[in-house]
């Protein structure tokens, strides 16, 4: 048996040391380096190989090393092949910060303040109680739960959306498309959580902005292509929002030139939120081996009907 | 019986309109309106008038519309006058969000990421565990802690420091100017939360900084005159600090030309970190009105001696 990861050889070698620390029975390596392939049970990537069944034809877990499992074609693998994203306690912690972060920014001015600095304008902008924020989360997964936990700490009137109901306590939750309306319309940091499928792909375009009330703002954290990169640009060159913290685009790198780059209401960051932590990811990854091999659930197991 | 309103007049007419719905009884008048002075037994100011006690022969008590008491002289006011700080939710709120927000942005890198967008280039730093960062807060009084609290919720590694010893849940706790450099020295982000006092004034200076890690940085939310603005200024130039969160300077506003306007490695706000809410302000104000009217203990009084 043996373990391979492909992905940011950097982190790769975080990843050896920590597994010959704690699994030093699993023989570990970093592609393009593969050992004896035939013996490979585990592989952790970013992106799979191409032909991955011919590559390892004796595959038993497939790891993939982001959040979500949007960046390949899941199709494309092995139909019985397990694949587990990485809910990992490190991700969370991160997305957490940032998300909490992007939210206290729009909700304190920091983009005007900026603005006003290169410009040598000290003036100041009246502070509204967190009470009277409304802050909704599209997106009620691991992550998004998560956020809203830290977020009520500081006393935001909270709501939450997903597909399928949900109940979190001190967070009004609404499902489905057709709820989607009332909640936007009581919205005032809107912070996008969602996984990228068919379905949410484009979903933050100008109708979904129409709903929200005039002078609201974005946080987006999900995958680049959720958003309609031209409508966001619409809606504050009109003032209908009165700004955005984006961490994602699509594609990345923003290309050169892009009107985001220099948008003095957009607060631009390259796909930083949140990072898989090497110590918790393997720790992780090594639990979910020990998981597979009694034959116990899987964390992060990938539902391959919803796509996430 | 009457009460004077002497600050900021948008913010007044909110306090009056308060003080009619809940305290109708009690005369407001917004300075220079005094009504019959005679009859004033309470001043809110932010500072007060010359000639206080002639102005006002029947003064009973006098409330700060700040935080700190800094911004006049303690020492023109009659000896007996108790002084009232606002130390009301509302401030302790916006501060817990304001340096929320800025010991994030320092842990985040977002002083970097704000000068690539500005440049136009896509790169990742990477991401710190926040267990792995300590942060240090000077000053433990009511805003000190309560951003402890906040950010104990994050799961930073935390210390405090005051001038008499305190002991907090989760805070590595340091008294007096002796402990200062032990403190300083295994910190990576270090908030100032100190009033103003003759002892505290120019405190961050280059030999305090000097105690700091080489990368460490500096979240001010005291007052303007506790900092040295050319040590700042030198160490981030040397890169001993990497950067600086500034809500307060010395003199505010900051004057045009200044070297914090344009400093890529300094994020300016102009004294807003937190401000006094009227609704909450207006019920301390009542209740400690309640309070003196019985003799019960005021909330927030001043000690003369130790000057906050």
């Amino acid at each position: 048996m043996a373990f391979v990861y492909k992905a940011d050889p950097v982190r790769g070698a975080e990843w050896a040391r920590l597994f010959a620390a704690k699994a030093p029975d699993i023989p570990f390596h970093i592609w393009p380096d593969t050992g004896n392939a035939d013996r490979v049970r585990y592989l952790a990537a970013w992106m799979p190989p191409q032909d991955i069944e011919r590559q390892f034809p004796n595959l038993e877990l497939f790891f993939s090393t982001g959040a979500g499992v949007d960046q390949f074609d899941l199709a494309a693998l092995p139909p019985e092949l397990p694949v587990v994203r990485m809910a990992e306690p490190g991700v969370v912690a991160g997305m957490v910060e940032y998300a909490t972060m992007a939210v206290l920014a729009l909700h304190r001015d920091l983009p005007a303040y900026i603005r006003q600095q290169r410009e040598g304008r000290w003036a100041a902008h009246r502070v509204y109680p967190a009470s009277k924020r409304r802050v909704s989360v599209l997106g009620l997964g691991v992550l998004g739960c998560a956020v809203l936990d830290q977020l009520r700490t500081l006393g935001f009137q909270l709501a939450g959306w997903s597909r399928t109901r949900r109940e979190i306590e001190g967070v009004t939750c609404y499902a489905g498309q057709e709820e989607l309306p009332t909640m936007l319309a009581s919205t005032d940091i809107l912070v996008c959580l969602l996984p990228l499928t068919p379905e949410t792909r484009g979903m933050l375009d100008g109708a979904l902005f129409q709903h929200l009330p005039r002078g609201a703002s974005l946080v987006h954290v999900g995958r680049g292509a959720h958003l309609d990169h031209q409508a966001l640009l619409d809606a504050l060159e009109t003032g209908w929002l009165s700004g955005a913290v984006v961490d994602v685009t699509d594609p990345e790198p923003l290309p050169a030139g892009h009107a985001f780059w220099s948008h003095p209401k957009i607060l631009l960051t390259p796909h930083i939120a949140s990072m898989t932590q090497p110590e918790t990811a393997v720790e992780l990854v090594l639990d979910n081996i020990r998981r597979h091999e009694v034959g116990a659930p899987l964390i992060g197991l990938v539902d391959r009907a919803r796509g996430y």
